[in-house]
């Protein structure tokens, strides 16, 4: 028997878009560690019945566990805590331990950043937050809200619901204690390991690897296998019971000779590899963007360590700028255009010059959704890539939108760089 | 009556977080333009028990309209057409006009990357994605997917289901002619206006705004009000029908009043706001970062048309690039280290010089996890704005991961800014 789990997101902001829900996915790879499978995912706004639907389908799904995140602030729209406990039979009372507990953070958060407030406001706000149904496991605060873990009252059945609080760096920090307490324990007791490998290919159809999958599908008894198509790269993504490791092995092998051309990891994502192969190469890298506006460096920089191999870049918008801070000769930009590939060229030698590095990227290209001609229309953009033993280029013709021009120049920019450092298929 | 849907977004890659889903808010917004509520949004993997099950839950809820995205590619694991089809009594088959269209859009896109793959793989992915339950509207492909809404079978009630792709552009693409299509147009027939309107501060506590809106209760009726934390800053979001408007009118005035030191917006964002005023005094501005590694310059070109007024920027990761580049002294980074409120003063000054701008903004800090010391510890983060008119400072002492301080630091600095350009609370 697969343990299951399901999980509600609460808040507008998240239903609403204006915060993108972050704790959904980590939760369902938390819990795909332990060996639970997360079948649905609900996000509902902050609305009583809203959350007591979504808390009875999830029941109702057979799920043996169910967590939610957020609803734990001092507002009156934040009503999960009392939501859950009356859902699970369990009225709420406030705990005057906890209450104090709160109080003291709450005191010294404010300190910290010199705010004021009402006293009796903000005993009002922590006063709600004590809140705790009868009977529920408290998990200390790491902000200000505390967790809880409400089993279903004596003379009810059901799975037990974890309520968490919506910032992830609280809800992070809590979940050591959650998966601890005893209710909590109980439901996961029977869980199996559950495993998850990905390829990745980089040039293959999705239409073509779906036809492989097909005429394979005999041998993959016990993989879930789903595919992923995103900014070009094809991601394959397994996930299986410990036993099935052998067919998964078999399944690796299979796609990987068949797609020798076109996989290039099996495992690590782009940055994962671009990142360990400076790292373990040793060699320094300087970018020099103009459309891409510093995406490619801030996304470079992303990785923990990454100052060792990433010296830095220049954001050159500017004409003026493009010639004083990376050298690109006015008589080029002129003959050109600062969108061509002798200006991506000369902005990859500048910035590798003028930071004295390795390897240099340069990025030229109209963004929109203004600026675009008939002979350089919005989405054209020019990569290069120069490294100690020569250069790469690529003049792409992207589709879509500002932001997604921009994602995905960065994104072809760091297989050029994986194609220079590894080899593999060609970006 | 107010008139709901609900939003099944499938996709194993959403549900592990592979992929962070763009559609479902998307969708809410368009949805609340057409007056239309959105309770829930369901994520659901690439299974058909578990879309099913959503599918049912929320025509349960009383869902007027359900919208599908994704899972309408090639591959076996994307099965939203024929669940819907079966969800909804009709049975599927291929539509061979459709399926020569599809084939067509294919070819096109193969020939464009200069992928090759076989003839009958490709035909056969083609063939599952021209499959239309019976009665079914087809919608015409943006990609390579059509899209379908797909009324209940005539012996059985229920909302209407649009089935949409999952990749953003084509979901966009797709919807004016979604809601266009007849079944649609009859679930959405009886929606009135509903507005939303968003108030910002910043240097509020949550749980004062908590006491300020319990008191003003009993005069908000109509009004459904939330807040929401979100780097420091307190967003109160309002939707409303269209005569409750003077309602809302006057909680904007009073929250106005009671909060004028620290209410910055009563509509725009913080990168709007700073764009705007930008662009409205032509002011130019460039930023030498360190260790935001260029996700503000990233984020100042954000904006179409950011390139008259942001000139660039320079990421100065290496002490000898500070030096080089921004012309920050030797003797400074010797004496007070790279971390100090005299190098973000050196990095700004930089900036500005180099570029020749109004504006310049230095940013210098620990992001984490390594690099802290007991005198400079992860999290520490200086950051300077000059402009004109002088200089503004601010030193930080941030929680979190480096991902977090990243970005907290590059919120710190469109404060700085907005503060600058706009007065209003303090940064």
């Amino acid at each position: 028997m697969v343990t299951r789990a399901g999980i509600v997101v609460t808040g507008t902001e998240v239903l609403t878009g204006r915060v993108a829900d972050r704790n959904g996915p980590w939760l369902a790879e938390q819990l795909r560690g332990l060996g639970v499978d997360v079948g649905h995912v609900v996000v509902v706004g902050d609305r009583p019945d809203d959350l007591r639907s979504a808390l009875s389908f999830l029941v109702g799904t057979g799920a043996d566990l169910v967590i939610t995140t957020g609803g734990l602030g001092p507002t009156a729209d934040d009503l999960t805590a009392q939501v859950v406990g009356e859902f699970q039979g369990r009225p709420s009372a406030v705990d005057p331990e906890l209450e104090q507990r709160v109080a003291q953070v709450v005191a010294r958060l404010m300190a910290r950043r010199g705010w004021r407030a009402d006293a009796a406001a903000t005993a009002a706000g922590v006063r709600k937050q004590a809140l705790v149904p009868d009977g529920a496991t408290v998990l200390e605060p790491v902000g200000t809200a505390p967790g809880l873990v409400v089993p279903p009252a004596a003379d009810r059945t059901g799975p037990p619901v974890v309520v968490l609080p919506g910032p992830p760096a609280e809800l992070r920090g809590m979940w050591p204690a959650a998966v601890a307490a005893a209710p909590a324990r109980a439901a996961l007791a029977g869980a199996a390991e559950l495993r998850q490998e990905t390829l990745r290919l980089w040039g293959t159809l999705e239409a073509q690897l779906a036809a492989t999958l097909r005429e394979l599908e005999p041998g993959l008894a016990g993989l879930e296998i789903t595919t992923c198509l995103r900014e070009g790269e094809l991601e394959v993504v397994t996930r299986f019971p410990a036993d099935a490791q052998v067919v998964y092995d078999r399944f690796a092998a299979d796609l990987a000779e068949r797609y020798a051309g076109t996989l290039f990891s099996t495992g690590p994502g782009l940055d994962e590899l671009v990142g360990a192969a400076l790292a373990e190469r040793g060699l320094r890298v300087a970018t020099g963007e103009s459309c891409t506006g510093g995406l490619l460096a801030a996304r470079l920089t992303e990785r923990p360590g990454s100052s060792t191999s990433v010296f830095g870049g220049v954001v050159a918008y500017a004409n003026s700028a493009k010639e004083q801070l990376l050298g690109v000769p006015a008589a080029v930009l002129a003959e050109h255009g600062a969108v061509s590939a002798e200006v991506a060229r000369a902005l990859a030698d500048g910035a590798r010059g003028r930071f004295g590095a390795d390897i240099g990227v340069g990025i030229t290209g109209v963004a929109g959704p203004g600026g675009g001609s008939a002979e350089k229309p919005v989405g054209t953009v020019h990569l290069c890539v120069v490294g100690p033993d020569g250069a790469s280029s690529r003049a792409l013709a992207l589709p879509g939108s500002r932001s997604t021009v921009r994602n995905r120049s960065v994104t072809m920019a760091m297989h050029l760089l994986r194609e220079l450092l590894l080899g593999g298929p060609p970006a």
